[in-house]
Formats: structure tokens, sequence, C-alpha cells
């Protein structure tokens, strides 16, 4: 997708660096031989590599992905501990800003809604996710609209199921990398690795006008949210530059849901502290 | 791929059908469910099914994949006896035309080229793959360009180096798929489904005017090859017809790796023949 120009557009040349632990070695070169044999011409040069130091030289935007595809049963959170290490040596040479994809969570949002008013997906835009990237994740439609013969209208209006957007709706969202996990065997790939092309396409190509998209940045206070985790907001780009989209009315069931998910991060993050000072 | 508007264009909406057998029905659904998690713009919809006349209802373009992965020592043709019968039936109701997937070969050569010269890929054009899409067939590049800053020049004068061009490009592009599975311990799996995107593209799009590129497509006598048989020739395509490039010099040792490919498919069709009748 990268070499394609999906992440970075249709006029960028890209260089693909590819790091990977010693086991994965030649795997990894078979990948490398792999994208030269798809001759993109958008790929300008392949680096495999399992030296941390030659991966991350001169490197503009950095991708991390799970060392380990998620199995039935597992979090997300417990397949990072992993690559705690790894992480940390990263991070020494990434000064740049760190997300993490609730547009993954945001695309499922959006296909949910589509496919209940068996409309098209680039027609639904504006549901927000909160909080975690995790079953406790708040997919809010209070603000999002369809497209119709007429204009736009707000989706819990063309909906008119309050019973199935407050129930069924957030807990198919919520649930679905696991539901993915149990038809598979195998948690998401093609959405997952999709859904971080978006999210790096809206955060450096911009978002269209008038259309917000879901992502984890550091909470500045908005809504109400402590200062300093990494929770999903709502967020328009330009020029590379993510805001927060304020002002949003939050209902009672928004408010509530938005605290849950906070919470959870809070415990989370003193986990990870925890892990840092440990050992 | 599809869904991305890689194989169609960006402007053409598309509806994916995918058929596979009754144990994967589970699995296959869950790369439905993945699909529609993507959001992708082009996607209008998904059909997942064991049903072969559901899967068919409608479809303008079929794109049929090899039953198992290849694992190391296993020939292509071999895992296509898995899927004869799939085949038979498919067949009944595709009344269209049927290729197979040289460029994949194709963009090997290319890769293989560019890598030596050390220039970007996009700027190779008109290799050839003569006949079959197996370790016979024959990647030439006495035809084949290279860009330079004063325009064009032919590859075997840009690499100066025919022993190298007549012996380790060959075998290095013929042996290519087996290199890759001992590498990963999987077949192709991003090339070749890039290749095949590529190839309907070139197809359905157009090849851009000056370039060709390779398909197995029915001979009809060109070069000498006989009539009947599915080989791999140079071929340009315009508003969705392809014709062979005809009136190339083959030299001495072209003329004598297109033959001995011929005899291959010969001998694979008489194979295949003796198998639709045997049962």
């Amino acid at each position: 997708m990268i070499a394609r120009g999906v992440m970075l557009g249709p006029d960028q040349p890209v260089i693909i660096h590819m790091l990977d632990i010693e086991p994965a070695a030649e795997a990894l070169n078979g990948v490398k031989m792999e994208l030269i044999d798809a001759a993109f011409p958008l790929l300008k040069d392949v680096v495999a590599t399992t030296n941390v130091v030659e991966a991350c030289q001169g490197v503009n935007i950095a991708v991390m992905v799970g060392g380990f595809p998620r199995k039935e049963g597992a979090s997300g959170c417990q397949s990072s501990q992993h690559q705690r290490t790894y992480l940390e040596r990263i991070c020494t040479f990434n000064s740049g800003e760190k997300h993490h994809l609730p547009c993954l969570d945001h695309n499922r949002a959006l296909g949910q809604i589509s496919e209940k008013l068996n409309v098209h997906v680039s027609d639904v835009r504006n549901v927000i996710i909160w909080g975690n990237h995790s079953s406790t994740q708040y997919p809010d439609i209070n603000h999002a609209t369809v497209k119709t013969t007429n204009g736009e209208e707000s989706v819990r209006d063309a909906i008119a199921n309050d019973n199935w957007l407050n129930t069924e709706f957030i807990t198919t969202v919520q649930q679905r990398g696991a539901t993915i996990i149990k038809a598979r065997k195998l948690s998401s790939a093609l959405s997952a690795a999709s859904a971080a092309c978006d999210h790096i396409r809206d955060w450096v190509l911009g978002t269209p006008k008038g259309t917000w998209v879901s992502m984890g940045v550091y909470s500045d206070g908005s809504y109400g949210i402590q200062p300093g985790i990494i929770y999903s907001f709502p967020v328009t780009c330009e020029k590379g530059q993510w805001s927060i989209v304020n002002g949003l009315k939050i209902d009672e069931l928004s408010r509530e849901k938005m605290d849950a998910t906070a919470k959870e991060l809070m415990e989370e993050k003193t986990l990870a502290y925890s892990c840092l000072i440990d050992d």
C-alpha cells in the first residue's frame, strides 16, 4: 500500500525501511525481494534490516507493528509487552509524535453505519471514536451525518433506532477485533494496514474540509480528559498538524463512556510506567 | 488493492465477489468483515460465498487464485490439480478470455535489471517473458531499453555484460519463485497479487504508448509458436483488446529458449487433456 501511494499520495516516491528481529531476517529478505519484484513505480529503495540504528537512519515516518499477531483471547496490550525493549530503543531515535490507531475503529464504525443504512460508506462522515483502542473505546455517532438526495441528515435521525445505536452498534464496534479473530483465527490484517495508511495520509496530506477523523493524541485537557494520556479525539489535520475538534455537545451517556475509557487509559499508563522502572 | 483502485483505476467503483471452499467459509467471512471495516470509498459491495453460481453472477472480471499456497519443491501446476473440478465449473460460467500471469515474471525481470543498473524500475521497459509461467520461461532483454539523461539506451549496451545477461539474469528470473519460497517459507503473495492487478489494469485500461507487457495469451502462430497454446508474448493493449507485438528480431539463443518453453507447454496441454478425459 505504501509503495502504491496509498499512504502518501500517488506522486510521492518512497523508500521503505523494514526492521525485524534476527529470527525473521530471512523472511524479511523475502519480503524485500517481493517488493522489488512488484516493480512499483513509486518505490525508490528498500532496506531490510535487523539493526535498529540502520532502520531508523533518515526516516521521516515510523509505523510500529505488533511483534506477534494477536490470537483469540489476547489483547493488543498484552502482545505489546513483547516489544517493550524494542519500543524503548526506537523512541530514542524517534523524536516525532506518537499516535495510536483508532482510525481502524473509526472505519469500523463508518462500516457498521453504512451497512445499517444500506448506503455507501463514503456518504457517512464524522463518527467519533473516543478514548482507548480497546473494548472500552466509545464509538459516538451523535455528530455523524449521512448524505441524502436532499443534503445531509444526522445518522441518529436516519437510523431512527436509538436502542440499536446505544447498545448493539457500540458493542459491535468495540468487539469487532475479537469477532475478526474468531472468524479468521488471526487478528485484523488488511483493515489494520489500511487504517494505518489512512491515518498517516490524513495526518500528512490533511483531512477533507468539514470532515474529521479519530486520532489517538496527547490530551490537552479537551472535553475534561486528563492531560498527558494518549486518547482518541475527533481531529482535523492541515499541513501536517492535527488539532482536536472542540465545542461538540456531549450528552450524559457519552460523558459516562468517555470517562470510563479515560480511566482505563490512566490505569494502563500507570502499568506501563511500572514496567519501565521494574527492570 | 482492487478496492483501492489499483486494478481498475481511482474512479471505478467495484463490487468484489469472493468464492472459496466450504471449510474456508468462516475465514472468508472474516475477510469480508475486514473489507467492510476498511471503509474503502470505491468498494460498493462485497459478496462472500461458497456457491459458485452466486459467485459468478454478473461478474465482469474473474481472478482465479491457486487453492493452496505452494510449498518448497511444489510447482504451480501440481497445486492447480487440486482445483481442476472448480476450474471446470467456473469455465461454464466464464465465456471470457483466459490468461495466465507472466506479468509477475515480467516485473521480476524489470526488478533485476533496475537493481543491476542501479536505476529506478520505472526507467526500464520492454523486457519480454516468452512462454510458460514456469522455470522454462525465457526472460528476454534484447529489445529492452533504459532511460538515460540523453534519451534511451538498450539494456544490453547499458549493462555491457553479456555473460551475466545470458546466464545468471535468466536463471535468477526463472528461479525467483523458488527463491522467494525458500526465504519466506511461503510462495509469493504481495508481488503475485500486485502483478495480477497490473495485468488487468494494462488489459482493461491499456498499455502506455511505446511500452509493452508480457501476457500469456492464445498463440495465433506468431513467432512460429504452435497456435492454440497459451504462451506468454509481448503484448500491447488498447480499449480492452490485446495484440501481440510482431516483427521483433529473434536471435539464435532466443529461438532455442522460446522453442524449449513451447515444447513444455505442449506437453502440459497433453497432460491436462488426459486428466479431463480420465474420469
